[in-house]
């Protein structure tokens, strides 16, 4: 039985649900695939997540190698393929809860950096799983700065080996996914030397366990990094190589190669060696942030609904706490961001798939674009995301706070993403340069990448709008946004210009414009996001009432970016005092048009009950009772603790030793 | 030995360390006493701490009550008392990590709230230990709006008893501390009825476990509510409460009784039976929010300096991350913020103190104030302080988010201040009331407290700033923050008239208008911040360099939020675009003064590497050593995983029943 307080709120739905699940799935064949999956996987009691809860790192981590190890059979059965279009299905379906995900990533660097023969040789043994593949870059000591690396890897002519090595305590690899304990294999980031030159950071394919009885190798050092915030599932590892020699074949040689007599050549930019970092943010967006973003506003709105607290008007029962503003300035900006960011990623996705097919053609031409790209969108889709998260956990009060609401997990799985696969204002601070470049080159007549020719096409005046209903206008906003990002770029390149002119060296004078030139970044990233979110709401089909609801979210959207980031809008008077008030009541009439349909466009994104494995989000919305019974089954409960014998019966019968 | 870059860090020191850890403590003899207190505890090895993060639910609660009942025998040991000077050194050495912590609030609760008699027979009772107390208020459905509790306490004249029950699922006890495992009585708020009529929220004492083997009293039913965000040390409990009979003198009659033949007796506001979550507010302030924001900041600020990424200078060696501007102006904003709580806590302890002093005297007046400035306070610090420790763990890259760096556990920790005792929207809210009151009353020539009298006195004209440097002029800066203050409390009450004038119900205007009443609230309390840091330092000796240091702090804490509200100094032209550009070279330059004295002051906040129990932010620095040794005992690393024989031996040699 349904929660008759939520069941009210999808009576009166302003569109058809079923229809913009498939417009978010790509199609309803997709939709139907999608739960097919999700079928085929919920109704298997080896995937169920009940437990997770309560379970400690050590058991999650052997849950989710049985979960990998029993999903291979699962897939040959259900005939999915590791690239078959249900992977990202299965994914979603386990929410990543799952071993060996580094197995993938150890496959497509060698997909991508390997030479065809590596490829042939290495690819169907992992595919096979004959060995299991991680992935190893980040060090004790260093992280996104990847020149900085210390593992060395010095090539031996008269054995035609490398010979890898730990220098020192910092050179430890230290985060590896899968390494801890699974792998026997990893990719290796090391610097090259050959006859005592360094050639730089190269990757090596390196055996680290057994294949036979999975002890280390001789030479290797690994082990678990411990209790992390999140990935209790993961094995995290660290790895130490002591005189580890490997086939002069084992270097990655696509696009760099060590010939026997150990001359050096490399084809194409060195970057090229970073390029798997740059696939794997473009697909973390997806799979690791807006996917569970969407899921935390599900949880959320839901809750929203069947909690009551406090009366809004004298005399009436309770009201549901998302009839209050404050509650639905809370979640319902979080909400347009999932949206907004579903449909960036898509635009993301289309500009990577062009430059991806390019870098096979030895075109490395987009890589800078790309590069720029994933690293801005990465950072500000995970930083917007990670804090939205944390505004929907804090908007359930203290039943969010409970592990069973599923927040908290949510949460401190998405933070992550701030920080790997590049920290966020490393990320940032690369996107920007790359603005500064094309805003010089564009300021010069030069040719830019069609991503930034607005750089170019500066337009004077205010804006123009006259009362709060012109703020509805996308033309209005994204001209908002775009004067803004001009203006954040303009300044920091005439800053940089004027610091260097007076004297100061060019990388303190970088240094000294960082912040701002962060601040840059993001407002580039986000103007073409609510420019996006526009023209994909101009293409949706007009019926079914989706259109008009995800123009209300654009909008919702755009105005609450002006709301919360007033200053750059009102600085140099853009935006005037009078402007932002009616940008502040517009965002304000939104919210409580936008509120009516709020369980609706949670609704559309279609999890199962088990999927969010949270007491407070389901769609039932029998939040108390579900509380109640889950934590029965706590470990906490089940079994008189062993601290009254021990402790507590002593102190209330005053037996201890004479106080 | 001391890590070099750090150690280096520590020779420039521009004050004397030692001055300011005294200054902080509020005296050398306070420095003594405390230190004297952390040296015995740490000396003891049952208060370690050092398998913390490895530990479960389980493990972790029968520690903590380990610890509780040993810390009675230590204290009788060492001559300390419950209310003694040392216990807050005591709760710090400790890190909060022990059990039955509500014990002292039900203890508390019976001191404001009981009769003479009442206090005569249980105090003496609690103190003994004879008993373990909890404090239930919160409902499954029920927070912070009080007087929508559901627990009924029905009087039964016959046999001059209250009848206890929770007469739905919704009306059960959820969240009590001590509550899931410990406690034998508790402190039970319920709706009081007498002949069928109801007299609001009272607070009765009922016995839940029985006092010869800890089993549940006839009609009790309870339990831990399962895994939370952090606090697994604490058995968070739930209560229902089946026809549970106390007798009369179980409700705490010191401003309300309930005499023999039922007629009900009030002296003075109702509202004191909340008083207890004031004093609580007050309280936490100081042990949950500012030392933990303080061993945040100490263990970020201080692994930026061993920790080294990039180039700054080409050719060079890579930089110490806090050379970066980027990291500056993450982590020493959070620094200048510690220091801007630690003395506005002094400011609201000695208003509560002169407040409480009235209140014994039944004098309510001050009530209201109180409870707008601890509800206010409560928000704004909780919430600062707790972004300011998610960007402290952020700073720290991959490496703050180990749970070895000890940042993950303070922040979801603090986290839950922003919802435990009283949600901070509604407290901002609570406090935006009594402003608009206070705005109006002045506005009409009426008295007002002291605290809140700027509201009558607007200033006409801008901010009188010419260049950068005025901008370090506290009187400059404070006059900003209070223009803001009264512009955002002055709009919402015309904003909130017009409203009403125009025909919109007062409590419709007033839900309209909630957003930015919010606003408003942080406003004031932002302004009352800053200008009592600016006369704390004011009566700073001007020895020792504390002073300076001092003001470069109140400076950076006040422009860095400006910078970072820039919207609303913009609003109305009060700093013009031109001005905010002052503001933040200003702010920018600060970052880079303060840098030099960032490691010393730190260290004045005295913490041991025991009681910051993180791999990151021990006195010497050695990070990797540390993280390396101490992942090492992690019980991830102590067996081989079972995984392997059962999972991924069957995998690798493909022997799972043919694929």
């Amino acid at each position: 039985s349904v929660n008759p307080d939520l069941a009210s709120e999808r009576l009166t739905a302003s569109f058809n649900v079923e229809k913009l699940t498939a417009q978010l799935d790509g199609g309803a064949e997709h939709t139907r695939m999608r739960r097919a999956v999700v079928e085929a996987i919920e109704c298997d009691p080896v995937f169920s997540r009940e437990n997770e809860y309560f379970q400690s790192q050590n058991e999650r981590y052997e849950a989710a190698v049985r979960k990998a190890v029993y999903l291979q059979k699962k897939m040959y059965k259900m005939g999915w393929t590791e690239n078959g279009p249900e992977y990202k299905y299965i994914y979603r379906a386990l929410s990543g809860d799952v071993a060996l995900l580094l197995h993938r990533i150890f496959m497509r660097s060698i997909s991508v950096l390997g030479s065809d023969k590596q490829i042939a040789k290495w690819i169907p043994l992992a595919t096979q799983y004959q060995l299991i593949g991680s992935y190893a870059q980040t060090e004790l000591g260093h992280g996104t700065y990847l020149q900085g690396l210390e593992t060395t890897a010095v090539f031996d002519i008269t054995t035609q080996e490398f010979i890898l090595n730990t220098p020192k305590i910092s050179a430890m690899k230290w985060w590896p996914g899968d390494m801890g304990r699974s792998a026997t294999h990893s990719v290796v980031f090391a610097q090259l030397y050959i006859q005592g030159k360094c050639y730089g950071v190269h990757p090596f394919i390196v055996q680290i366990r057994s294949l036979q009885d999975h002890s280390l190798c001789p030479g290797i050092i690994a082990g678990d990094i411990g209790p992390k915030m999140n990935f209790e599932h993961v094995d995290n590892g660290y790895l130490m190589l002591q005189n580890v020699r490997i086939p002069r074949e084992n270097m990655l040689n696509k696009f760099c190669e060590v010939q026997p007599d150990g001359t050096y050549i490399r084809q194409g930019s060195q970057k090229i060696n970073y390029f798997t970092m740059t696939t794997v943010r473009i697909s973390l967006i997806s799979d690791e942030v807006i996917i569970p973003l969407m899921k935390a506003c599900t949880i959320a709105i839901r809750y929203s609904v069947v909690r009551r607290q406090s009366k809004l008007k004298p005399g009436e029962q309770e009201a549901k706490i998302l009839d209050y503003q404050t509650q639905q300035e809370k979640l319902l900006p979080q909400l347009a961001a999932a949206y907004a960011f579903h449909f960036i990623n898509d635009y993301l996705q289309e500009l990577f798939d062009r430059g991806y097919r390019e870098i096979q053609r030895k075109n490395f031409d987009t890589l800078p674009e790309l590069h720029a790209f994933s690293s801005g969108f990465k950072a500000m889709v995970t930083q917007y995301s990670t804090s939205a998260v944390e505004t929907c956990l804090r908007a359930c009060g203290g039943h969010g706070y409970s592990l069973l609401s599923g927040l908290p997990s949510l949460y401190t799985k998405i933070l992550a993403s701030c920080i790997y696969e590049g920290e966020n204002t490393i990320l940032l601070l690369q996107t920007a340069r790359f603005l500064i470049k094309c805003f010089m080159a564009a300021s010069a007549g030069q040719p830019v990448p069609p991503s930034v020719t607005y750089l170019a096409a500066v337009k004077p005046g205010n804006c123009p709008a006259k009362n709060k209903l012109d703020f509805l206008s996308p033309d209005i906003y994204t001209e908002a946004y775009q004067h803004i990002a001009v203006r954040l770029i303009s300044s920091r390149a005439a800053e940089l210009q004027d610091l260097i002119q007076s004297g100061v060296k060019k990388h303190d004078a970088w240094n000294q414009c960082t912040v701002q030139l962060v601040q840059a970044a993001k407002a580039h990233c986000h103007y073409i996001t609510v420019k996006n979110f526009t023209e994909t709401v101009e293409k949706l089909e007009t019926k079914a009432g989706i259109q008009k609801i995800m123009k209300h979210l654009c909008d919702l959207f755009a105005l609450h970016g002006i709301f919360s980031n007033a200053g750059v809008f009102l600085h140099d008077g853009y935006i005037s005092g009078a402007q932002m008030d009616m940008v502040t009541a517009s965002y304000l009439d939104l919210l409580a048009i936008i509120r009516k349909d709020a369980v609706p466009l949670v609704d559309a994104f279609d999890f199962t009950d088990k999927n969010l494995n949270s007491a407070l989000g389901s769609y039932d919305g029998q939040v108390y009772q579900r509380l109640y019974e889950w934590a029965q089954k706590s470990p906490t409960n089940k079994q008189m603790s062993p601290a009254y014998e021990k402790y507590l019966k002593p102190l209330l019968h005053n037996t201890l030793s004479k106080l």
